[in-house]
């Protein structure tokens, strides 16, 4: 039977990538990716034939994964961070329904939710919601209505997708809205371009993140009523007497 | 300036660490862990000098790590899964504002809910929540609240720490408050032993899900108003048109 893994490469090179991955990819003959996680890991696979599709053709990559699988092939469809948070797992297993002969095994990855954590220090180290605000694929209002409901009921929450060219002023909306529940001194943090070159990370109030210009490139923290700031970092406690 | 790392190593044995975690062990001088943990990564990190302390002995377990980087070693505290979901990285940032000459660094890993989320299929490929159910450290008012407004958002929702000796009958609870707002068809899923022996899956409907028996190993996964069982798979829809 013909195979294709899901593989989630983790949110920066191939330092984040487990060891499972890395022994997936080593056995496939084909990895198949957006182009630009596919240029992240290029030269550490010689030898394997690379396919790729830019950003928007997800159901073509998918579609192209198959085709593959199809001829024979061990194929791997890349996706960064984790392959079944906003990745291509969900997709490659509906259109996987019409290719009965082909297994699907997803292989996950560390997600920038945990890696953009690691980095401010343990913002989500009590229970956390995690939202997307593209509204590329989901109605607004079922964003809206997320945001309002984490808020009320004191979630820490990542924010990925924040911002794009047509949604300048998402993150701006989003935080209006999560400020009818939280403190305005809510302590939150961003961070770019995780486990990559430039990495960066800042820490700001709900009050002062609404005006921060963010990119595609990062992910937003938002934390309880309980995170605080300890020597620089973003720290939500899980309650330890200490 | 002596270093601690706090280190997630995936929710099973060795395969499912990241490279950068396996390289972070390598150069440690001490590595410390509940004991369970420690005998996951034991063999493969020969030459260590290993520090146990059974489980709710974590204060302890974290100042026994910062009494040995004082002593100018390398350290790695080591947890489960990632180590800012339910892990130990706020707990030893929280301690390490006591020790302002220990840099403290948080080396991320694969957490359950990703893992087990792999293993099912691709039930967290949209908006989600992860709440923990062990009321030891937070009040079940909280809970309550935070298992309500998922439910009320339609998120997904991952549930960690779903039963205990004394608790047997909390994810029951949980059930029949997310049936206040989530259809009693809602597909679940749980996931035993996630990247260990003896690991297990199976799917059930939010009304069967009520009356199942799970035990601290197991990680449990509620659909939200899209998910769908393709091919025994649990899988939620991002919302692409295929």
């Amino acid at each position: 039977m013909s195979k294709i893994y899901v593989v989630g490469i983790g949110p920066g090179a191939c330092e984040q990538m487990t060891i499972r991955a890395v022994k997936v990819l080593e056995r496939c003959d084909v990895i198949v990716g957006y182009t630009v996680y596919v240029d992240l890991i290029r030269e550490h696979f010689a030898g394997k034939e690379f396919l790729t599709t830019p950003m928007t053709r997800e159901v073509q990559r998918c579609e192209m994964a198959f085709a593959e699988a199809t001829k024979g092939k061990t194929v791997a469809m890349i996706c960064s961070g984790d392959a079944g948070v906003y990745g291509m797992s969900g997709l490659m297993l509906e259109i996987g329904a019409a290719y009965p002969q082909i297994e699907v095994e997803v292989v996950s990855g560390v997600t920038a939710a945990t890696a953009g954590a690691a980095v401010l220090g343990a913002p989500l180290n009590h229970d956390f919601a995690v939202i997307s605000l593209s509204d590329l694929l989901t109605p607004w209002e079922t964003i809206e209505r997320r945001l309002l409901c984490a808020a009320a009921a004191d979630f820490a929450v990542v924010l990925y997708n924040p911002s794009s060219k047509k949604r300048q002023d998402y993150l701006k909306k989003a935080c209006d809205l999560m400020l009818r529940y939280k403190s305005s001194e809510t302590i939150c943090g961003i961070v770019s371009h995780i486990g990559r070159d430039g990495e960066d990370m800042q820490l700001y109030t709900l009050e002062e993140l609404r005006d921060i210009p963010v990119d595609m490139f990062t992910t937003v923290f938002i934390g309880n009523s309980r995170t605080k700031v300890m020597n620089g970092k973003m720290v939500t406690p899980r309650g330890y007497q200490i």
